[in-house]
């Protein structure tokens, strides 16, 4: 969370460079590979990678919106272009704690595919490419994945009050994986997945 | 509302081109300025304009979101560069109809102003710059104004069952106009104020 006081009573502007995200003001929440340990299906890719070196796949930022239905959250999400064997750099994912919370994201720079998928198994994605939006309905899961060279960049909103339930997809995994084959991403059901 | 169909409950994407914030799937809603009478301050100056033209004033869009507080709705607004007199062109503005639920903004383009108030009178405004993001807090009016000579371009986020009240707005007025003064943006208090 940033240390910055931000008025959530009666508002605030807050920036967040369209050219890569990145607020001058908020502190991000940063994500390295070595937080991810049994995320990627290729565990021995993992650890010859993090054996070299600890990269920044992402970062986000936790404002500190208030716990209330009739506020938002909102900020930035960057996942940095890279590899794990052949499974693209992604965010770990989350359901809303408040499983009926939609989120919006909007791409502003960077490739990429938004996963998402929900309890009763319905599994879907969307393009993120800059100008695309994109709705996540309540109930699903959602992770963002960068299928390019250069960082993938959204701005996000979703309730003030849905929260956050990673231990799910921590123990479960998504449905779904995005890999490179013959240099181009690929959707592949995860066999891993319980 | 746009004819194009959204998967509200399995999510979708949609374009929203970060050049001049439109969409070229979904259709917009238009403001022009024979729908804005009485609402800037000085109307021999707005009627004066009118005889000669009727401006495009705003376009936004309404995708048609569903009543449900778990949702969101969301789109691009773009108020076109202009003024009735001194007052510059804005959008109308509105209450939430659930008073209590907020609003985010992500300016794309442009240069302008957020004005908010609230009921109890506490009136404030935020900049609208490419890059800066500005939360409305429940119970807060809001409207955006363009004081600059391109069009002001914001991608918006509020609650699916959030709701317009433009009437309030419409009788009373909002208690600050954004005025050119020397070429320069000036907030001035609004003398007809209700």
């Amino acid at each position: 969370m940033s240390a910055a006081p931000f008025d959530w009573d009666r508002g605030f502007a807050l920036d967040f460079a369209l050219a890569d995200g990145l607020s001058r003001t908020a502190v991000s929440t940063k994500r390295r590979l070595s937080q991810m340990r049994g995320m990627y299906s290729d565990g021995a890719a993992f650890e010859a990678l993090l054996a070299k070196e600890d990269p920044l796949v992402y970062e986000f930022y936790e404002l500190g919106a208030p716990d209330r239905p009739g506020g938002l959250a909102f900020g930035t999400s960057v996942t940095y272009p890279g590899r794990v064997g052949r499974e693209y750099f992604m965010t770990k994912g989350h359901f809303h704690t408040i499983l009926d919370t939609a989120e919006v994201y909007y791409c502003l720079s960077g490739q990429g595919v938004m996963l998402m998928e929900n309890p009763e198994g319905d599994v879907t994605q969307a393009p993120l490419t800059p100008g695309q939006a994109v709705y996540v309905p309540g109930r699903f899961a959602h992770r963002s994945v960068n299928t390019g060279d250069t960082p993938l960049v959204t701005f996000f909103v979703f309730r003030g009050d849905a929260g956050h339930d990673y231990g799910t997809i921590e123990e479960k995994g998504f449905r779904n994986l995005i890999v490179e084959r013959d240099g181009a991403p690929q959707t592949v059901g995860n066999p891993r997945w319980k």
